[in-house]
C-alpha cells in the first residue's frame, strides 16, 4: 500500500490504466449481486439484544416515593431517571426533564415553543419576527436541519473543525444580526464528523456576544457516553459554562437513551437553567399528561446508577467497535497513499465522515447504489441537502454485521477510487 | 325523601331552620376530619390492575411483519394496533395513526402544526391570522381551553346539550366569521356531562357551511368505549359524515388508552382524512424518531383484537359503576325534592356533572375543601375557569375507593344544601 502514489501525479497513460484497472474492479463488484445498507445510524439487533431486560422490567409499579408510575403526573419525569441523567452530563438534577421515546421530539417542541412564545430573554415570539436564523456547523445531523427548513428558519453554515464548530465563524454571524437567534452543536463525537466539542471552544460559544438577547444552542448530546476507545471523553460543561458567561438560558441540551437501550423505545433527556425549564414546563403542560413513567422505572431498574449506563455502553463499545475498524481497514487497503479521500478514525459516536474528491460524491455514492450498497444521499449533511463541494458522505456502520461492512466498505472504496478516475480522466 | 319541598318554597322559618340544621350537619362533618379527593378524572389502582400482564409483554420483539420493534422508525405506528383502533373507532386502518402515551399531545401537535404551516384547505398559516377563534362547548373539558388560551386563541361557548353541541348556535358563529377556525367536541360521554353526540348533530356539525375554508373539529373521543351500562351506544362516524358531506378533511379525531390501560403509559390514537394524516405525518416526521413501538406491540399482545378491548372495558365498569351509583345514591339522599341542585347520571365516561343553585358552586367548594373533600375548582369547565352562572361542579368519583366516595358524596350534598341556605336567606 505504502508504495501507491496520489492519483493526480501519474502520466495520462498511468491514470488510464487505474481508470481500466478501476472499472474491471467495479465490474466485478456489481457482478456480486450485494444488498447493503450503510445509511442510517440505527443500533444492530444485537446492540438491542443488550437490554433485553427490558422485556421483564420494571418489576415493580411505585417509584421510590410511592407514587404509581403507571397513572398520571410526573411531567418532569421519574427523579431517579433524572438524578442518573444528572450525573452522566455533569448537570444538576434540578435541570433535568425526563420525557418521551425522543429526544428529537423535545428539541422540536423547544423550537416550536419559542416560535409560538418565545422564551426567558425574548422580546417577542419567534414567529412575530421579520426572519430566524440558526448557525449550522458542516457537515452536520440532516434532521436538524430539515427540522429549521420545514420551520422557514434560514441556515447559516460554519466549518465543523476536530475542536467543534469555528468558533470565529460563529461570533461574526451572531455579533451584529439580531436574526440569528440559534445554532445546532452536537458537542460529543458529533454526526458525522465524530468531533468533540472542547472545553475552549464551548467556553466561547457560551460567551460570545450575540445581537440577540435570546440566543439558544441547541446542545445535542446524543452521543455523550458513546466511546469506541478507552478515552471516554468528558462532554464540556455547557449550563455551567453558560452560566458563569452571565448567559444562563443560552443552552438546551438533549441527550437520549436510543442508541443506549432501544432505538425506538428509550427515554428522552433535556437539560438547562431552570428559567428554562419553568418556560417549557409551563407550555408543555398543556399538551401532555405526563411522560410515561413505567419506561423510566424500566431504565432506572435496568440501570441502578450512572455507573450501570457506563458499562453498558463498553458492551456496545466491544460490539460496534470492530465494525469502525473494518471500516477503516477497507478505506485504507483501497485509497491510502492515493489522496483522493480522507475519512475520520472515531473515538466515539455512530458515524465515519469520508470526505471524496469535489465533486465525485454523488457520482459515488450512485455507483455505489448500482452496486447494491445503499448510502447516505451525497449533500444530507448539508442544510438543504446541498454539500458546496460534493465530496461529503456520510458512513455508518453500526447496522450490518460485520461482514458486511467489510464486503460493502471494500465497494465503497472501489467506487472512491472510480470516480475519482473518471473525474481527473475527463478534466 | 319524597316528603321533602323545594327550598325555595319553604317560609322564612323554616328556611333559617333548615339552614340551621345544615351549619350542625357541616360542623359535624367537618369534626370528621376527612381527607378526600374527587377532584381528577384518573383510574383507580384497581383498575389499573386488569392490565398487570402489560409488566410481562410483549413475548416477542417482532411486529408481524418481521421488523423490529425495538428499532426506530414506524411513524404511523404499529399496523396491528392501528387496525384494531380502527374497528372501535369506526374508521379504516389507513386513516389511523397510533402514538405515544398522551392523546393530548396529539390534539396540541395537530393545533400547533395549524399554526405554523396552516393544514389541507388553508390560505395561509393559522399564526398569521389576525386572530382565531374556537366555539367551545361548556360545560367542557378544562384542558381543550387552557391548551387554547395558552395559545392565545379566543373561545366563544356554546351549550352542550344532551345531544351534543347546540347546533344552531354553532352554525350561527361558523357561518360568517371567517377567524373561527375550530371546534372542541367531546363526542361519547362528554366530559363533565355525560352527553353523547347523536348521529343528527354530528352530521349537522360536518355538514354546516363554515367562512373558514379550513374550519377543524377537533373531535375528542377519550371514552369511546368507557360505557357504564349495557347500552353500548356507538359514536357517530364523524369521518364519514364529514366526507359525505364534502368535508372531510373538517373532523380529526383523537382517543387514547390512558382510561383502558395505564393512564400515563398507554398508546395514543388519531384518525383523519389521508390528505390530513399525510399533512401531519410531513411534520410530524421532523419531530419523531417514530413512536413506541415496543407499547405498541405490548397492548397488542395485551388485547389480542378490538374484542379483546371490549371484554377489558366491561372489567372497567364493574369496578367503577358503583362508584357512580355511590354519587347518585348521595346526592339523591341529601338533595332529591330540595330543587337546589341538578345532576347527571351518565351512561359512561368519568364524570357526574353536577350544577348547584346559581353563585353558589365556588361557595360549595370551598366549603367542600373546608371539610377536606377536595373537588375541582369551580368554573373549571368553562374557558379561563369562568362559569358565568357560578354553578357547575365537575365530580370525579372512578379514583377513590367506594367508600372514599360514599363519604365525600354524602358531604357534598351537605355543603351543596348549606350553600344554599346560605344564599336563600342572605337574599
Amino acid at each position: 500500500m505504502t508504495s501507491r502514489v496520489p492519483l493526480r501525479s501519474l502520466s495520462p497513460d498511468e491514470l488510464a490504466s487505474f481508470l481500466a484497472h478501476q472499472q474491471q474492479a467495479y465490474a466485478d463488484l456489481q457482478a456480486r449481486g450485494l444488498k447493503l445498507d450503510l445509511t442510517r445510524g440505527k443500533p444492530a439487533p444485537d446492540q438491542l439484544d443488550l437490554s433485553a431486560a427490558l422485556l421483564d422490567l420494571p418489576t415493580t409499579t411505585l417509584d421510590r416515593s410511592g407514587a404509581d408510575v403507571r397513572n398520571y403526573g410526573g411531567l418532569e419525569g421519574l427523579p431517579e431517571l433524572r438524578e442518573i441523567f444528572a450525573e452522566l452530563l455533569g448537570v444538576e438534577a434540578a435541570q433535568v426533564l425526563c420525557g418521551g421515546n425522543s429526544s428529537l421530539t423535545m428539541m422540536h417542541q423547544v423550537l416550536t415553543f419559542l416560535l409560538l412564545w418565545g422564551g426567558p430573554g425574548s422580546e417577542r415570539a419567534w414567529k412575530d419576527e421579520p426572519v430566524i436564523k440558526f448557525v449550522c456547523p458542516v457537515p452536520g445531523y440532516d434532521r436538524h436541519f430539515s427540522m429549521l427548513a420545514d420551520l422557514g428558519i434560514e441556515m447559516l453554515t460554519v466549518p465543523m473543525n476536530a475542536d467543534g464548530p469555528d468558533v470565529d465563524a460563529v461570533a461574526a454571524l451572531v455579533a451584529d444580526d439580531p436574526a440569528v437567534k440559534g445554532m445546532w452543536v452536537v458537542p460529543t463525537y458529533a454526526n458525522p464528523t465524530g468531533s468533540v466539542v472542547s472545553p475552549e471552544v464551548a467556553r466561547a460559544l457560551m460567551a460570545m456576544p450575540t445581537a440577540a438577547p435570546d440566543f439558544r444552542i441547541f446542545w445535542d448530546n446524543a452521543y455523550a457516553l458513546h466511546h469506541l476507545t478507552d478515552d471516554e471523553v468528558a462532554s464540556a460543561d455547557a449550563l455551567g459554562l453558560a452560566a458563569a458567561a452571565g448567559n444562563p438560558d443560552r443552552p438546551v441540551l438533549f441527550a437520549s437513551t436510543s442508541k443506549i437501550t432501544w432505538a425506538g423505545a428509550g427515554v428522552a433527556v433535556m437539560a438547562s437553567s431552570e428559567a428554562t425549564k419553568a418556560w417549557f414546563l409551563k407550555h408543555l403542560s398543556m399538551a401532555s399528561i405526563g411522560p410515561d413513567k413505567v419506561n423510566h422505572l424500566r431504565h432506572v431498574e435496568l440501570f441502578g446508577d450512572a455507573e450501570g449506563v457506563r458499562a453498558h455502553m463498553r458492551r456496545h463499545r466491544e460490539l460496534i467497535a470492530p465494525k469502525f475498524a473494518a471500516v477503516d481497514a477497507a478505506l485504507t487497503a483501497g485509497l491510502e497513499g492515493l489522496e483522493i479521500a480522507e475519512w475520520t478514525r472515531p473515538t466515539g459516536g455512530y458515524f465515519v465522515n469520508l470526505d471524496v474528491l469535489d465533486d465525485t460524491a454523488s457520482r459515488v455514492v450512485a455507483l455505489a447504489k448500482e452496486a447494491g450498497i445503499a448510502l447516505t444521499p451525497a449533500g444530507a449533511s448539508f442544510p438543504h441537502g446541498q454539500d458546496p463541494r460534493d465530496r461529503n458522505i456520510r458512513l455508518a456502520p453500526t447496522f450490518p454485521p460485520l461482514d458486511q461492512v467489510e464486503a460493502a466498505m471494500a465497494g465503497v472504496a472501489t467506487c472512491v477510487a472510480l470516480a475519482a478516475a473518471e473525474h481527473l480522466t475527463a478534466g
